[in-house]
């Protein structure tokens, strides 16, 4: 634990972007064995002179110079963090000069661009995003599922609520979805109601030992959760899917931003929000 | 619209990162007008080359040289993609030998080594977070309240189910939320249910005008939705959090991204995801 090479993702906003981009990169030395700590919102010279006390000390205490990555856009406040005894990467410095270069004119230097409630056009089409996939969430109604952007469909647990929700929540679309329930994996044809639908409907499938795994810790001893029946649902719904030609992904092995922007770009959805 | 830059965000993986990444850059730039494309999964030479197809054809379409930002983490496909007509600015190749001289070994290359369903720890993490958050959502029920890392509470369309899910997804937060209720601010106390949980509540307040928006749209005409009636809610419950010592944010000024961040970091919270 002393030893872990420490890692410092700091940024003038939420440090959500430099952490999504240094944990890509730390992750490329999988030896290293890192201790990651986000410092956000550091918007005045002050709390960059205390970034650079932590960050000095993580140096004294580990024996490694520190790596920092970090988003500043003010010259102040990243002139300080450049004092730090560490290998510095800050990505406003390295990209925004051949940006400007290329476009012909300065940037403005203006924190907070990005990721702002400003953009309130955004905000409203996440919330009613939000708020539509909630309300069709595992077939609750079908009542407005034609406003529906995709709608999800798949055994009980494949995945389809978190991928709705983050369809929702990153991208502003409508995602409803839908379960098989063992009447229409028996009739092999998809619940009624979806059919004039087919154009917009995705299909999630799981591998069966991981649904059995997922299912037993909520209703353990249950027929619903046996390897027996999970082999048997996930095989009828594939065996349905394809006969109705719906394309499906597998989030045994996918995560939950692989599948959702897969569907994205293949259903050749506009994204509403960024 | 044709003579707007094109601004490419190129990955072997889902690109977000990247989008993220080059979306707060370009925001630097108000006076352009950029158009967006992502073009994620460029994990073999013969896509990379009808991605520079792509890129060459909005070259001659605007008059413009197109920006390019790319995540790839293979040599051929980058070297591919740097042929394009466009000003090509690569994350993995900016970084990658900075990190390598400090870490003195050399990356892997890689490709997905993030974002990965191979780490399934955190996707239970996420996943269970979710459930919990929805099943803990607007104050359903108070049991397994104790379980929560944090307890949001507001009036009526604060802002409180997007903030939970998003901590659930994005951090594996399990993130429960309440509504202050009329009986509640007139009584000018916490629920009882959450009075044993101070420690760990939080507050969503929102301005007046911008709530009485949000409520009519959903129920027009109604007292409920009345701008008076949203005055006088918004301010009871300010009065009630900052008499109980609860911290509050103002969810009309930040964005969802914003109030998650500083919630983990002022609770000091341990993320279970990245």
């Amino acid at each position: 634990m002393p030893h872990r090479r420490r890692v410092f993702f700091v940024s003038d906003r939420t440090g959500l972007t430099v952490e999504a981009l240094g944990t890509s990169l730390i992750t490329q030395f999988d030896a290293i064995d890192f201790l990651r700590l986000t410092l956000p919102f550091i918007d005045t010279v002050d709390k960059a002179r205390e970034a650079v006390q932590q960050m000095n000390a993580a140096h004294q205490d580990t024996g490694k110079r520190p790596l920092i990555f970090s988003s500043l856009v003010d010259d102040a406040i990243r002139a300080e963090i450049n004092k730090a005894d560490g290998l510095v990467l800050d990505v406003f410095e390295r990209f925004i000069v051949p940006l400007e270069q290329e476009l012909g004119q300065k940037s403005q230097h203006a924190v907070g661009k990005s990721h702002s409630a400003g953009n309130a056009k955004d905000y409203n089409h996440r919330i009613e995003a939000i708020n539509y996939s909630l309300s069709h969430d595992d077939g609750v109604t079908h009542r407005g599922l034609e406003d529906a952007d995709l709608v999800l469909v798949g055994v009980s647990r494949s995945g389809k609520t978190p991928t709705s929700l983050y369809m929702a929540m990153q991208f502003g679309i409508k995602a409803a979805n839908y379960p098989l329930i063992p009447e229409d994996l028996e009739a092999n044809r998809l619940p009624p109601s979806l059919i004039p639908l087919k154009h917009k409907v995705w299909g999630l499938t799981i591998q069966p030992d991981r649904l059995h795994q997922i299912r037993k810790e909520r209703r353990p001893d249950s027929k619903y959760a046996s390897l027996e029946n999970c082999r048997y649902e996930v095989s009828a719904a594939e065996k349905l899917m394809r006969q109705a030609d719906i394309p499906f992904l597998d989030s045994t092995t996918k995560s939950i931003e692989e599948i959702a922007t897969t569907m994205l770009h293949e259903a050749k959805l506009v994204r509403r929000v960024y």
